[in-house]
């Protein structure tokens, strides 16, 4: 089986990788708010952490009650008991991935997981 | 202490969240090969999923030695084994994310984890 797998994601309001690439470490969304919407929930999490990138646009999260601001290029990380809510700008929509990983799982990374060739 | 933390990131040529963000479950780098650029070497991974995202322009990864052309949209998720290096086109250069994870971490994901708010 080949060691790689590979989707292109196009304008949808939400497109989740999970599925599409057999992720086994995290599971990624991709999602689109027109301006003046929002994520119709607050949520919290048992045991994920999350990440979110915003990559087009701007809008607010607000979490645990508090407004923060975010636009292109923004990268927020949320604890798992972290209430959270995002909201696209009035006068803007939002483009933002959410990566959602297990917390405290990760064990070694780059230098300490790599193998370089030669 | 906050249930979240945030950064925004610039320009740079790379720029790594684990520590800026105190992830637990992942390491988020972004990345900026400019035209005609590229990683200046291949690797692997022992215990990491890694999952690319680019974020703007185009390039192509060469993963076990197969060419895998992307722009922006393209994501791909790479196993640990995978031999991977990543190449800017020779007239654009590459915006991507590198999500690294612990293959197999994830254990309940989005509804099977979440705490909906009323």
């Amino acid at each position: 089986m080949a060691n790689f797998s590979k989707v292109s994601v196009g304008q949808d309001a939400r497109t989740e990788l999970h599925d599409k690439l057999s992720l086994t470490g995290a599971e990624i969304s991709i999602n689109d708010l027109p301006a003046g919407g929002s994520v119709p929930f607050v949520h919290a999490h048992k045991d994920n952490e999350e990440i979110y990138g915003v990559l087009a646009g701007k809008g607010r999260f607000v979490i645990d009650g508090e407004d923060v601001e975010a636009t292109a290029g923004d990268w927020i990380r949320v604890a798992p008991a972290g209430k959270r809510q995002v909201f696209a700008a009035e006068d803007a929509g939002i483009r933002y991935v959410c990566i959602q990983v297990k917390k405290d799982s990760l064990d070694g990374y780059t230098a300490d997981d790599a193998v370089i060739e030669a």
